[in-house]
């Protein structure tokens, strides 16, 4: 059975790339990242869906990003309410998805596994710079240059399924598919309980999304 | 004084990437890693160099290469010795400089810095498909994609100052600038004493490059 690495974070965008990985006939390699986030609650929801999805291993690896800081994500920064701010907002973990997509790019080779699913969005996104079209295709160049499998002519593929997707369609199509949302995660602020604030960019995005999806949201909300 | 992040490895051609970033007039904001190696030696080396350069700061961010394996630097594999082997050497770490530049790319944003050191050579190297021209070019690429300085329009700069030097003229390059290379290290097997084993690939490019240069090679040897 062909395998794919996919870098499963515990949100409802990883979550849905994985079923549509396993939709394709993948068997999941999942790779998650304890990065300094402010919660471990995320890597729960991604050890939740690496069994959901009866991954063939998963595997998360610490990184030093909190060493660095730089980002509201993994610095003592408060993560903002409520925002309409304008350009990249303060919770952009500088160059995440780079350092995230080079270790998926390491363990698919070691694998021998030509394929890595990231659920980047580039439609009901926050702004970040590398969740753009452009950027994957940038990652795409690199990998075929960086890489033994590359040389060889044996490409890693980097799948983008949810790059032009609203939030809505990423729902639908997970719901298709079967995803347990319930399952996920978003929130970059829950409470003690792991109930979600309901106020902070990514609650706003998930609740837009599941209302214009049509769904009912089994996120459970502080309000 | 504009600061530079520089990839340190404590081998000889970060050092002297250093020395060339130092004349040029950066700062250095030195870059390590622990990543499995077989030799804790090798960041010992770094961090002398670290201090020889005055390093405004030194940073070692342990990484995970160990738990991915597939290489003899990081699993349980010998490293060979006298190596006419054809194609990408067993030596190689998947996605290896990918993860290096991905870091280096992350604190040269947190800090503001615009310009990133790395020492890869790609004429007296060992067939590693991420030290080529045409890698640097794709990551170079990537970084005006990634980051924030990037889409801000104030890029960051990936400087390669050896790909186009030999070995020896890397020497004598580092040799004019000052370079003690007696506080690098270069072997894959170093004995108990840290002195090489004057047999690994790594080794016989740098007798060769002292030899070739005309310089006389302070590194201990086995034999």
């Amino acid at each position: 059975m062909k395998q794919a690495v996919v870098l499963l974070s515990g949100g409802l965008d990883s979550a849905t790339a994985a079923a549509i990985a396993q939709g394709e006939g993948y068997a999941i390699c999942a790779l998650s990242f304890a990065y300094g986030q402010r919660h471990a609650l995320e890597l729960a929801a991604a050890e939740r869906l690496a069994k959901f999805f009866k991954a063939v291993e998963h595997k998360v690896i610490t990184i030093d990003l909190r060493a660095f800081g730089g980002s509201a994500l993994t610095a003592e920064i408060a993560v903002p309410e409520g925002g309409d701010a304008q350009g990249i907002p303060i919770t952009y973990v500088p160059a995440r998805n780079t350092i995230f997509l080079a270790y998926a790019l390491a363990w698919a080779e070691v694998r021998g596994s030509r394929d890595i699913f990231i659920g980047v969005n580039a439609v009901d996104y926050s702004g970040y710079p590398d969740c753009r079209p452009e950027y994957i295709a940038a990652f795409q160049k690199l990998a075929d240059l960086a890489t033994r499998a590359g040389v060889e002519g044996r490409g890693i593929t980097i799948h983008t399924p949810l790059i032009s997707l609203s939030k809505a369609e990423i729902i639908k199509t997970g719901i298709a598919l079967g995803v347990d949302y319930s399952l996920t995660r978003s929130c970059y602020n829950p409470d003690e309980e792991d109930r979600a604030c309901g106020a902070c960019d990514s609650c706003r995005l998930r609740r837009k999304g599941f209302r214009d999806a049509g769904v009912e949201d089994p996120t459970r909300y502080q309000h």
